[in-house]
């Protein structure tokens, strides 16, 4: 995204901080943590979190050195979780790139994404906000509280409530946790916090529908991993259930109905397929835009500037990246 | 521990109150996580930490919801530390029970402990500290960082100094957090503050050299896992270290001195049974008791009361757990 969406030179030397600070992360500690940490950097990442972070921080005037502490602390929060995540589902790439526990030790992955929590977490703590702390670990608990659900609960049959539980978890709460948190810190009014809160909300729930119906319609080269990730896994997303609604006599359809989920890699691949050509995608790509759209009215509550120009294209280039 | 020494009435309460604030964590998430905590909790464990610092904050005034706060923060940090350190090892029994991930998934444990992690962090947040936060994130910095010590560096070959670093991340560090912490909440003076700090890191110190001295000497029953367990896994402690100085043609000695860990269950099992009935065991026993000494000259610069009384009799039998 930061490749196709130019930034603010400010805003792209904040960046560079935030990944200088997010390296030197384990300087004083064992020499495999910081090259596990340079691994994680150099596979890339949109930097979205502290993008947003950043921009917001700069249109309230935000102490820098504060801004920064904040942005790397939500981003290697987000790292972590990647970590763990990765290691769960077994995934092999992410971002075109060799995940860690591809090429570490269940232990070491382990061990790391819990390092990473550990300086997310210090980090936070150096913002000085007990608030912003507060958020951090409420936060972590509803990541990790999706997590076990996804894991513990049935995923063949679900519903669109539960879906939108479940993208918040993983991916809008994070989002919103960022503007929320990029506000506080800022020392603006309790009004002007709860609109940006909103606006991360909105944002997220964009950004995960759309990564959602990337993993049907996205190019593997482009998205960085094999399309089709979630059906393979019995995970259910938003294409998946439009397409539901719509064929409910075809034969994987009602087999995914009475819970059985896709073991069989031909199946997976002849109904990624069908779905990418549907019109679940657009039907899936307008409840993006909708989000999309109630995130640019929050936007449109703050006065012009360069950065809230910058924060426009983002939103709007979030549920634009598949077309 | 508990059990051998009586606490006093409300610092048992405190506990009481602390084990159900425990348990009510995972209150609004998924009810695996409730299981995960009501089956963490019932494995039993001696609550030293939560009662050290309930000890402490009485002596000191502290708020005692604070208090209660603070010490169930710091017993969910040790609890999950142990949750994902028992997947790491392949630990099945601890405390006389079963291991988390020896009936779970490792994908559940992860997120358990990641989940217990994050329940930590909103209560240390709870207590309104920044300075709590802070010294509870730089913990687990530095009991994950020793982990990662453990599991790169070679376990073979350790020295003294090795192992005094290797402790103080593995247990004194939250020990001294513990007492810190518990002293920062009571608003007491810089100086008692630090006194308070230091009494914590020599106890832990004293406590992790007999539960390494265990480890050789224990009875089973009573230590709730195997003996021996920490020389099958490579790993040098305080006993095995002195035995070595006086026994260095041994011939297993030797194996170890050349880098060569056991694999071979009978040579572990020769070596731990030599080295229990040797006199490594009584010069460790003499290390401990000299941390154990320094902690209790710190405590003697707290007024008298029936608080203090108690924390010299934990000090006092925590180097005697094995007599």
């Amino acid at each position: 995204m930061t490749s196709t969406i130019p930034t603010l030179p400010e805003i792209q030397q904040g960046i560079d901080a935030v990944e200088k600070l997010m390296l030197s992360q384990a300087d004083e500690y064992h020499s495999d943590l910081k090259s596990a940490l340079s691994v994680l950097l150099s596979s890339g990442g949109k930097r979205i979190r502290p993008r947003i972070i950043l921009l917001l921080g700069s249109i309230f005037n935000a102490k820098k050195e504060t801004l920064i502490t904040l942005a790397t602390s939500i981003e290697l929060l987000h790292t972590a979780t990647l970590v763990h995540d990765d290691l769960i589902d077994g995934s092999l790439l992410r971002r075109g790139a060799p995940t860690l526990n591809s090429k570490w030790s269940p232990a070491a992955t382990v061990l790391t994404g819990d390092f990473i929590f550990a300086c997310a977490a210090n980090l936070a703590a150096k913002t000085n906000s007990i608030e912003v702390m507060s958020l951090f670990s409420k936060t972590l608990m509803t990541i990790v509280n999706g997590e076990v659900n996804q894991l513990f609960t049935s995923r063949c049959n679900t519903s669109k409530e539960d879906y939108y539980r479940r993208i918040y978890a993983k991916t809008a709460s994070l989002f919103e946790t960022s503007t929320h948190t990029a506000a506080i810190i800022s020392q603006v009014s309790d009004q002007q916090v709860e609109i940006m809160r909103k606006f991360g909300y909105e944002l997220g729930m964009a950004f995960q529908i759309v990564d959602d119906v990337l993993d049907y319609s996205g190019d593997q080269t482009v998205v960085g991993k094999p399309v089709g990730g979630d059906l393979r896994q019995g995970l259910i997303t938003l294409p998946m259930l439009y397409f539901m609604q719509t064929h409910s006599d075809d034969k994987n359809v009602i087999d995914l109905l009475n819970g059985n989920c896709f073991q069989d890699e031909q199946s997976v691949q002849q109904l990624v397929k069908e779905i990418s050509t549907s019109q679940a995608i657009e039907n899936s790509l307008i409840e993006a835009e909708q989000f999309a759209q109630r995130a640019l009215n929050y936007l449109n509550e703050l006065p012009t500037s360069s950065e809230r120009e910058e924060l426009i294209q983002l939103t709007k280039f979030s549920v634009m990246r598949n077309k």
